[in-house]
């Protein structure tokens, strides 16, 4: 098999196995809500854009044990009725009245539960804006407000999120609270770099890390000006330890990486998972692959084995030009200039939901021929990344890599081959 | 020892063992011209800002084998008499007329050689200002006026040194073809990332790449407006092959690497070189890093060994404050932002000349608590790094690494360590 065709199979292949799905299957497989004899009832509550998705798959392994449930997700991601489950759709990314009209609906269910019922809490990306319930005597209008403000501030989504915690009913643990006496099972799809669980969904069934100090500490140091009904809120302390919640994170940007790794080990890489938390530019990320091409090339002499080197995250692009791009594609682009030439070398970016940026595509495939058939159509490379044009570039040389919409979304994927 | 202790003592040694005078011992080591029974006469020739301490070590081993010779260094860079050797001190970066004497004196010396002699020929940076030798009619005014040209045009370094090859006669292996019939041994010490012979000092003993058409290609698309005397000149091919020469590249960037790689080896780390071509943004270079030992962290509990990863090259930094630092600077600074609150990691970035951008540090030594010791000063990191003002935010936590000028200049080293 050509490296092309490896680089390509096995994205696509680590991609499906964070698909919702198979995610929500491998979690539960050896649950005890799955056993035979299960203890109580169980209710479904799944959000985010993959909601439907995870709670078919639920449904799929607990039928009738589902006593009721109800799945919350982004317009347009519902596929259908799942048995007996109410199905919302809802505003994204900007909250609605409808959102918290569903969320009310999920908390509804939660009445007279005992201990030893148990909710399993679906989440995924998304979730924050999906599943909201304002705190009492808190308007919708509030909570824009606030968010507002501290977006002109250039507050960041750590301090928003600080804040939000503080007027909701459900974010910052209080979902979980709100259960009890029931246990509450989570499974998270994750898509934020690094997985802390107190971020995901502003974290429904996460204790909270953040402190009613750090929130007035916010106010004062954006001035904002909040009402009476809000200050009141902030100073009303979240949970800080949950007993009734057990959470695992499945189908997650390490699982991603760890599924291409151990892939390519099977295919005789010697293969390193450089790391789950990429976080910088993204054209100096795709340098710093061909460096690695190069180096590698350059000792090809010395080794047995062919390299594979992985990287999972979300890098960032500071927007210079006009052209129509994605973080996964201009990764691709800069890799494709510093690895020119390079002989036995692909390297591959691409979003898992199979959307980067605002195009059709999931992100580059490149190698050290790609500058050379851009140049063979009168494309300059190194113009277009400057211009943050990597789309019409990579789609000139044929190097897109097109997935189509996958349903999943747990960072990018980046593989750099080295025969 | 401590990590950071370990961090520092390796980065240390590892820029002592590519300092000039090891470099040119190692390198000659077991040449033929330091048999006990040499043939011919030994001529050398040491260009460049460490020609005086390579040339030095060259004499402690050939001492009165050499039958005379010539050394072009900057300005205030001779540290006095070595044997019978003319010692010339030049201007740099700017040409001046007593580069060409100097270089002129050097050219006399390889009258009346033999096949049977041998010219030492020692390069390293700097080489390419310090040792030049017009074409015949072509005169120091017309080499400045075509630089300044292409520097207007914004012409790359490969295009000047193109056209900058065929005015001279010595560069672009034209030095090696004026030695003809004797051999030329050539020792350089590289401080070009990648080692692109041609391009250090612009190989006055390297076969020339470029071509005329190369040159008259890029006059049109520059549209210089050039004498004849200059025009005919680009006409008139550069040698493509010497059979005279034998070049070894001593001291370079990947020395500088592998010498950290194995020192690390030898204290029990898990050590990888990741690359010798390090061309990124530094500040997303030490993202990059910081991804790196966030990810060690986080898989700490699964290996035995402590992990170092180990990078060289050259980063660049796109200026947009009004701070003080240099390349590496900034790539510590940005890794200890990466890095902040994790526990047994430590990064370090130097420059091996011992001065990274205008100030008197080699770099930075950050750690998981760099940005904590900074906002206990009130210096906040992330504003720093936003006014590329590392030099002083390094300071107030303590983390600028102080060698003084190292007397080398071999590209920068970059280590990880992670506990």
């Amino acid at each position: 098999m050509l490296m092309r065709e490896i680089a390509e199979s096995v994205t696509r292949s680590a991609i499906e196995s964070v698909l919702p799905e198979r995610a929500v299957k491998e979690a539960l497989a050896a649950d005890p809500i799955c056993s035979d004899s299960p203890n109580g009832n169980v209710v479904l509550v799944a959000i985010g854009k993959a909601a439907w998705r995870m709670a078919s798959a639920a449904h799929d392994l607990l039928g009738q044990r589902i006593a009721r449930g109800c799945v919350i997700t982004k317009d347009g991601h519902s596929l259908g009725a799942i048995g007996k489950l109410e199905i919302f759709e809802a505003a994204h990314p900007v909250l609605e009245q409808r959102n918290l009209d569903a969320t009310r609906k999920a908390l509804s269910m939660l009445t007279g539960l005992t201990e030893r019922d148990t909710i399993l809490f679906l989440v995924s990306g998304g979730g924050s804006a999906l599943f909201e319930s304002p705190q009492e005597g808190v308007s919708l209008a509030d909570i824009a407000d606030m968010t507002s403000q501290l977006l002109a501030c250039g507050a960041d989504i750590v301090e928003i999120n600080t804040l939000r915690k503080r007027i909701s009913s459900v974010k910052g643990g209080r979902f979980a609270m709100a259960c009890m006496p029931a246990s509450v099972r989570c499974v998270i799809l994750s898509d934020v770099p690094g997985d802390r669980l107190d971020s995901i969904a502003s974290g429904p069934a996460c204790p909270d890390l953040s402190t009613c100090e750090d929130a007035l500490e916010i106010v004062r140091r954006y001035r904002l000006n909040l009402p009476k009904n809000v200050m009141d809120r902030l100073g009303v302390e979240t949970p800080k330890a949950l007993d009734n919640v057990r959470t695992q994170i499945t189908g997650s940007g390490p699982v991603l990486c760890e599924s291409a790794r151990s892939l390519l080990s099977g295919k005789g890489f010697d293969a390193a998972l450089l790391t789950t938390t990429l976080d910088c530019e993204a054209a100096s990320a795709g340098a710093f692959f061909a460096a690695l091409a190069r180096e590698a090339v350059r000792n090809r002499a010395a080794r047995s084995r062919p390299l594979a080197f992985i990287a999972g995250g979300e890098t960032v692009v500071h927007l210079r030009g006009k052209g129509k791009g994605g973080r996964c594609q201009e990764m691709a682009l800069a890799a494709a200039l510093g690895m020119r030439e390079l002989e036995g070398v692909v390297f591959v970016a691409a979003g898992s939901d199979g959307t980067d940026g605002p195009t059709d595509a999931a992100g580059g495939i490149v190698d050290g021929q790609t500058v050379r058939r851009m140049k063979d159509r009168g494309i300059k490379a190194q113009e277009m990344l400057d211009d943050n044009d990597a789309y019409h570039a990579l789609s000139a040389s044929g190097d897109l890599l097109v997935t189509g919409p996958t349903g999943t979304n747990v960072n990018d994927l980046a593989v750099l081959l080295v025969e």
